[in-house]
């Protein structure tokens, strides 16, 4: 196998890191694997949980992804012993333990998501259960003898709620062990996660430096803002992309970010090198390219990652189409709804012919709304969104109403 | 099965003990297990190192023979995974791990010593390996999602290592899990130790009530002091009776001990109820007995636990003979000894014929020596002591000498 130049390498891996542990560690790493022709073996834990990534989860995809694209092979490790434990103390709720089918019914549901991004040939799919459940008391006594406690309640989180008195259960500290443990049964030469992972990252180093393997080299990713340009990008804050959504919401909704947040998307989401990122907000600064229109590129980038180019290209069309018919006409037609609900308002405003309708009309990133008198339509993918009462402006397609909610 | 009635055993049972957790529980637990003509599972836990016992190990298995004695089935259990697995930090270069054949040979020394108290028909001996073993990762992680760090840390020993910055492995904190969960594999009404285990054994308590068992009831015995009444008994400190030291040896050791001592081995020592011992006190303190006699009965009865009744009543008669004829003859023959080892000065001072027949005599307690003008002669036991530099009165059986070492 031929890998190129170690220079090279580093440059096009380095992007989007927060931390490298250590980056000589891995310079010299590359330079013996690349010497032997070896590929090396980069790993990245997941949960067992039934995965809806948005844009934020690629970030750490999207490093394994440049592992593979210099020819290295991914691990991408589930951890299924803990979801088959489930949560032991019984305090969550959320946490019963999952039967072996669930958890293998959630590793598909994980592949059609990260292949994605991810290249299947050059991605082994593990987990942890292999080596886990055939260990033993004493193998656990072993294991947790490397270990110390005051060295673990070290770790941010512990040592907050230990301060704070809030319980910390003792199989707590057996999961970074447990972590770490998976680099050495899979002869790790890279592990990545979020930099909230360091410290079992590291863990994993001292526990093969123990077992006589060299310590794997750290690199964490920093976690994504979302939409807002201010908190991390979740769910439950709805500043997010999913990136099972319709290309044209996507559009739509990388459209509203800062022109500041796009170059932190250039960096965390799209494979542009280092380089050409700089080059673009030349251009940008330069006054040489509207910056409106990088953004638009950069939009249509990220959609054609989840979809096929023609329908990334053709929702950049739609939206600069949507634009300039986004002129909100005079003398619309003012209707009452009495359900404060986006599905129930389309259908009383003879917006949809039906609920149904109007729910794919939702989804499809079709539908757009605004205060009255305020003329920046958003769009709304939820259909049972709830709008608070007041004066709004629609746009369902190409029609047009008033709506007092 | 009949047993006595509860006040009785109570009775009986309650001497000796440091603490019961607690006593209203014991006798609700005695009161029921009558009832149903079932006998209690006493468990006490032991290391499954090689056993060279003394007085101070008899205390907790005296207590063990009192439930016996009422009787209640003693479960003696050998901590034998701790053994299998060693001192897996290794740390400790005299835990190195131990093979199944030596914990056996080691349990098997354990039976002919612990056997002269405890009735063999009446003691289970059970191995933790037999639920230990099987123990897997999710087991492992069940079990220690039951316990806190924050409780584990109260206990003494870590809270003063953790304050002091002495490092604890995670693996420590398994242990009293470890030991706590036996109680439930085994189903134990009470638990015993040593005062220094408490933490522990009260572990096993939560442990089985959250296993839907009543939690047991908790026991511990005082550390005995050794001879000279102020330090804990141990080889280490010589203020020591081993049980299978001859019984004129444990004879004229035990009549070393302080009058206060005195009432103190009684109560830890023997099986005489707490009644007894107060007559006993009384008939002291009223000059009705010689003090002297009831220790010398005393130290006679502690031989015969371990040694035939006519070998300690022959040591407790040998004692008296030695005191009337202790007087130190005048004009012995002074002889000069270069060599400090007991043994050796024997045969130099022709006290003994052979250095095995000097190691022999020692070993019998049959020499004793004081230094010159101090009358108050001793036996020493071990043939390799060392004498400082000085001037000694030697007597080795019915011959007297002069040692200048």
């Amino acid at each position: 196998m031929v890998f190129p130049e170690v220079d090279e390498q580093l440059a096009y891996l380095r992007k989007g890191f927060s931390e490298i542990i250590r980056e000589e560690d891995l310079r010299e790493r590359l330079t013996a694997a690349r010497a032997a022709g070896r590929p090396l073996r980069v790993k990245a834990g997941f949960d067992p949980t039934a995965p809806d990534l948005h844009l934020g989860h690629t970030v750490l995809l999207r490093k394994m992804k440049h592992f593979q694209d210099l020819g290295h092979t991914v691990i991408f490790l589930i951890g299924d012993m803990t979801g088959l434990i489930g949560d032991p103390t019984g305090r969550n709720i959320t946490r019963p333990p999952m039967t072996r089918e669930q958890i293998i019914a959630n590793a598909e549901t994980y592949k059609a998501q990260v292949f994605k991004i991810l290249d299947p040939d050059k991605t082994e799919i593990r987990f942890n259960s292999e080596w886990l459940e055939g260990m033993r008391w004493e193998d656990v006594v072993r294991l947790t003898s490397k270990y110390t406690v005051a060295r673990i309640l070290e770790r941010d989180d512990f040592a907050k709620r230990y301060a704070a008195n809030v319980p910390i259960s003792i199989h707590e500290f057996l999961y970074p062990l447990a972590q770490g443990y998976d680099s050495v049964a899979l002869q790790c030469d890279v592990e990545l996660g979020g930099t909230d992972q360091k410290f079992n990252l590291l863990v994993g180093r001292e526990l093969q430096r123990d077992s006589g393997q060299p310590p794997q080299i750290v690199a964490t990713v920093p976690l994504l803002e979302g939409l807002d340009g201010v908190e991390k990008m979740s769910k439950s804050k709805g500043n997010y992309v999913g990136i099972e959504e319709p290309p044209a919401v996507m559009v739509k909704k990388l459209m509203t970010i800062s022109d500041d947040m796009m170059w932190r998307y250039f960096e965390l989401l799209t494979d542009e090198p280092l380089a050409g990122i700089a080059e673009l907000r030349r251009q940008a600064v330069s006054g040489e390219r509207n910056p409106r229109d990088i953004k638009l590129d950069l939009a249509r980038r990220i959609a054609q990652d989840f979809h096929p180019a023609e329908a990334a290209e053709a929702a950049r069309a739609q939206w600069l189409r949507d634009v300039s018919e986004g002129q909100i006409p005079e003398d619309l037609e003012t209707v009452q709804a009495a359900d404060p609900r986006l599905n129930r308002i389309l259908t009383q405003a003879k917006l949809a012919g039906s609920t149904s309708e109007a729910d794919r009309l939702i989804k499809a990133g079709a539908v757009c709304f605004a205060p009255a008198g305020d003329g920046n339509l958003t769009a709304q993918t939820t259909p049972s969104f709830k709008l608070e009462p007041g004066e709004y402006v629609f746009r369902a397609g190409k029609r047009w109403k008033k709506v007092i909610v």
